[in-house]
């Protein structure tokens, strides 16, 4: 399969590049790096990304930026921007990239343990989480020509939490979180959230 | 307690108003109606709104529009409205509304069945129901002052059902789905979201 990943430069998006690699023609695509760029709150760039890929048969979106602040200060731009960037820069991707897509293809996008599980700070990120889960379960039931879409839900990343200072062993490895977006490529799965959570 | 119901001359606004009546000060609210009126979608009108409320101990909202439309002719513009009106509209109730409600008091929004059970043309709804739960799950360990926040999920409600000329008998009547309201004013749960669903 030739699979777009959407944030291949990213933690979790490396780790899916390098899981889909063995197996799959995988086209990497960030927002500043490399051949193929694309900034999904902007809908003209996710335009010209797809005329770029050409047909493929799977999209993978690791990309999404909300902002994780205390509820008291968050800001209405705190929420626009979360909305247009993690939110819709996903929606988008799947409302203008499905016609590149091949018949039975597929679109995996991400959101993440906060929508469940949320903790203080994460009230926008909880609401974006939670709508593109809401969007993949309904818009799984009309996507054409047989296309799927799951989300996979990221628990915190042990890369991550030791970048952060935090106690990784609370953490799932990215190698691990990688293989929930495989199973969403090579799997039958569609309207599926898919947890991502666990040790090595 | 005197309680704002926003919507409430909706088919479930009207409910709860009935509902709640008995034992508390109502004072209803709509979008065209009446002594107090706001638009949600205009974050001015609803710092209006409290100003003219003064001091509350509970805002219920059975308000909110979002776009049903089948997934492929959802525009840009039926996206941003729903993400506006029924989403946003309901967030910026409580970020601009908290600091008018009592110690102890409490928000309670309203969402619906389509974010779990979506259906065919429910994307948008989907997404913003969804959106709504995962706000309230996390904003409700950030609220001051002991405030709560609930949001209940109504099904198909029969009167709407009875009006749309579908069959009623899969719905749950509108004094039923007013219940689970009565029931997030008047106990103790936050950051929860009450289904209300089931026969008279």
């Amino acid at each position: 399969m030739k699979v777009l990943v959407v944030g291949a430069t990213g933690t979790i998006g490396q780790a899916v590049v390098d899981a889909l690699s063995a197996r799959h023609e995988v086209v990497p695509v960030s927002h500043r790096q490399g051949a193929l760029r694309v900034d999904i709150a902007d809908q003209a760039s996710i335009a010209r990304l797809f005329e770029a890929a050409g047909r493929v048969d799977a999209v993978v979106c690791t990309a999404g930026a909300a902002r994780f602040r205390p509820y008291a200060s968050l800001s209405d731009e705190d929420f626009a921007f979360s909305l247009a960037n993690k939110l819709m820069g996903q929606v988008n991707l799947v409302r203008t990239g499905a016609s590149a897509v091949a018949d039975g293809g597929s679109f995996t996008l991400s959101s993440g343990i906060l929508s469940r599980s949320p903790m203080p700070g994460s009230t926008a990120i909880s609401l974006v989480n939670a709508a593109l889960e809401g969007f993949a379960r309904a818009a799984a039931l009309e996507l054409p020509r047989g296309i799927r879409i799951n989300v996979v839900s990221p628990g915190w990343v042990t890369e991550t939490l030791r970048a952060l200072k935090m106690d990784p062993s609370t953490g799932t490895p990215a190698a691990v979180v990688a293989r929930a977006y495989v199973r969403s490529v090579e799997g039958a799965d569609t309207g599926k959230v898919i947890d991502a959570l666990g040790p090595a």
